[in-house]
C-alpha cells in the first residue's frame, strides 16, 4: 500500500504528499490547513514572516485543522553589501522605472534577513509537528532543542552529499530537491551549476546513501511524478508549483495565471531577484538583469533592494518583473482548492497503479 | 508486462532499452552487437566517422549479430569561424602545453563537420533498421528516403516544443533527453538555459502532447530509473553512461574510471571541449576554460581545435583535459559486459516491480 509507509507513519499523514513551505505570501493558513485536512501535510513557508506573523499563522492553521502540519524556515546568515555596489543596483533597478510607471524608493530598507533564532524560538514554543528548512543547516542546539520538543525534522539536499551532511547533523527525513523545481535552490555545500541535479539521478543515488526517508520534488505535478517517485525510492513526494495555482495560495492572480500557460522551455534559474539561485518563469526583469549579473548582491541584500520593484509590480498586474518561481512542469498545473487537488492527486495515483499494473 | 509495448514491437526488439549512439569511439561494433543480442537496441554513435567507416561498422556489426540496431547520426550545419578567434583560441590552448609535456600543433586541421548527406547515404544503403539523430531535424527528402527503405527514425528533443517539431517531420519515436543526461544537449528550437528540463518533468509533459511513443533519458542506470520512465508514460529508455563502463564499450580506460568514481555534484554543462553544450565530469580543461568562454567557437570548429589537446590527454593518460561525458547518476555505473548489464537490468526491473507491488 502506497500510503503506508516509514513517512506517513512517522509524521502521522495518511498519504506521502508535502505541500513545500514556499516564502513569499503563497501558503496562507488556509491553504496549509486544506492539505493537512485533505490527508498530506500542508506547510507554513515562513521564512520571509516575522517571529509574531509566524505565531499567529500557526494559530490560524491550528483553528482550521487539528492535523498535522510543518513549518519551513531559511537557515541564512546576516549578508554585508558593498556600499557602492548597493548604490549601483539601485540604479540599474531604477532604469525600471519607466516600465513600472512609478518612481522607486529606498527608504527605510531592511537588508537583514528575519532572525532565524527568533523564527525558530516560535517553532519551538508552538511544539510544531514539523519543521523544515532549507539553505544550510541549523546549529546543533537548533536541533537538539526541537528534538526534545518532538518536533519532526526535515532537511533539504539538492546532492547526495548535502544529504549526507543533513543525516550526520541528526534531522529525520531529507528533501530531494531535483533540478525541476521552482523557487530557490536550497544548495549550500557546492556552487550551483554542480548542484542542479535531476530528480531522476538524484532521488535513487541518495537513497543508496543515506538511512532516513528521503522526498523526492522538483517537476512532480500528479499521480504519474508520485509513483515514479516511490519507485526511484522516495518515501514521498513534495510539490511546490502544483499547489501555487490552488484557490487558497495566496499569490497574485496574475502570477497564478502565468503558471497556468507556462510551458517546459520558459523557466529559467535567476539571481536576479533575490540574489540567490531560484527557477521561475522568464520575464523582462531577468531577461535584462542578465547584462549585470556581476552586480548583483548577495541574499537577503538583493531581495530587499528589488522589493519595491516587485511591490511595483504586483500593483500594476505587470508580470514582467514579479518573481514567477515555478517548476519545470508548470504546464500540468490546475486551479482547483487544494482539498480537490489532493483528492485528485490520490486517485491520479491509484489509476496510474492500476493501469501500469492491472 | 513491461516488454510488450508499441515500442518493442514497432523495433522487433524483447526489452524496450536502447543504447545510445554515443559519438568518439564508445560504441564499438562489439557494444552495439553485445546489446542486440541481448535484446536491447544497440546503437552505432557515428556522429563523427567518415561514410566509409560507417559502412565498415554497420558490416562488422552485422557479422556480430543479426538482431535490430541503430545508427546515430548529428545534423550539423557548416560553421564559419572568425580567423583571429580562431587563433586566440589556438593561443589559449598552447597555454596548456605545460601540463601536457608537449607542444599541440593545429596543422591540417580540419574544421568541417563529416559530411551528413553522405553519411545519411550510407545508412540508406545499408538498410539501417533503425536511425536516430540529434542536433536538429534533416531534411524533408532525407525524412522520405528513410522511410521508402522502411528505416525507423528517432529524433532527439530537450523540450516538448521539440518534440512536437519532430512529430510534424515525421519521426516515428522521440527521445526525451533530460537534463541528468551525458554529452552533447540535442537542443535546437531554444537556448540550453531553457532546455535543461529534467526528466521528471520532460517526459510526462511530453507524452501528453505527441502521439508518437516517447523514450526516457537522461540519468537512467537501473531498475528503478526504468520503470520511473515507463511510469511517467515513457515506452522504453535510452542509457548511455551505463554502457560506458562496458567492457565493450571502446572509451579510454582512465575515462571508464572517472565514471565509476563520479559523484552526482561533479558533472556540468560545458562548451569548452566541442562548441557545443555537453556534460561532463568537470576537470582542470573546463574550470579554466570558464575564463574564456566568450572565446569559445562554434562546433565544429572548437571540437577541431581541441582535438590535439585531448590525443595527447589521452597519451598521456591524464583525465584532467580528456572530454568525460557522463550523466548526473553516473556513481550507479558498474564495470560488466554488455550483456551481463543488459539481464541485470531486466532482472532489476523484475525486482523493482516486484517490490513496489508484491
Amino acid at each position: 500500500m502506497w500510503t503506508n509507509n516509514h513517512l506517513t507513519k512517522l509524521l502521522g499523514i495518511k498519504y506521502p504528499i508535502i505541500q513545500a513551505g514556499m516564502a513569499g505570501g503563497a501558503t496562507t493558513p488556509e491553504l496549509v490547513a486544506a492539505v493537512s485536512n485533505a490527508g498530506g501535510l500542508g506547510t507554513l513557508g515562513a521564512g520571509y514572516l516575522t517571529p509574531e506573523a509566524i505565531r499567529e499563522a500557526i494559530h490560524r492553521i491550528r483553528q482550521l485543522t487539528n492535523r498535522p502540519f510543518a513549518v519551513n524556515l531559511m537557515v541564512v546568515e546576516h549578508a554585508e553589501g558593498d556600499a557602492l555596489q548597493i548604490e549601483n543596483m539601485k540604479n540599474v533597478l531604477k532604469g525600471f522605472e519607466d516600465d513600472l510607471g512609478e518612481p522607486l524608493t529606498f527608504n527605510h530598507m531592511n537588508t537583514d534577513p528575519q532572525p532565524f533564532d527568533e523564527q525558530l524560538n516560535v517553532v519551538i514554543e508552538e511544539k510544531v509537528p514539523m519543521f523544515s528548512f532549507t539553505f544550510g543547516i541549523p546549529g546543533r542546539e537548533s536541533i537538539e532543542r526541537l528534538k526534545a520538543n518532538g518536533t519532526i525534522i526535515m532537511g533539504t539536499a539538492t546532492t547526495v552529499r548535502e544529504s549526507i551532511a543533513l543525516e550526520a547533523a541528526g534531522v529525520d527525513v531529507i528533501v530531494a530537491q531535483g533540478s525541476e523545481a521552482g523557487g530557490h535552490r536550497g544548495t549550500f555545500l557546492v556552487t550551483n551549476d554542480k548542484a542542479m541535479v535531476g530528480a531522476m539521478a538524484l532521488v535513487p543515488q541518495m537513497v543508496d546513501r543515506v538511512h532516513i526517508p528521503v522526498i523526492a520534488s522538483g517537476g512532480i505535478m500528479d499521480g504519474r511524478g508520485i509513483v515514479a517517485s516511490l519507485v526511484l525510492g522516495a518515501s514521498g513526494v513534495q510539490m511546490g508549483t502544483a499547489f501555487l495555482t490552488c484557490d487558497e495560495s495566496g499569490i497574485h492572480s496574475i502570477y497564478k495565471e502565468a503558471i497556468l500557460h507556462a510551458s517546459d522551455d520558459q523557466t529559467v534559474v535567476t539571481r536576479a531577484f533575490s540574489g540567490k539561485a531560484a527557477r521561475g518563469i522568464e520575464n523582462k526583469f531577468i531577461r535584462v538583469m542578465q547584462a549585470y549579473e556581476s552586480g548583483i548582491l548577495p541574499y537577503p541584500i538583493q531581495n530587499a533592494l528589488t522589493n519595491p520593484l516587485r511591490n511595483a509590480a504586483k500593483k500594476l498586474n505587470d508580470p514582467e518583473f514579479m518573481s514567477l518561481w515555478a517548476g519545470q512542469a508548470a504546464s500540468l498545473s490546475k486551479k482547483v482548492s487544494a482539498s480537490i487537488l489532493v483528492e485528485d492527486l490520490v486517485q491520479d495515483v491509484e489509476k496510474v497503479l492500476d493501469s501500469f499494473f492491472g
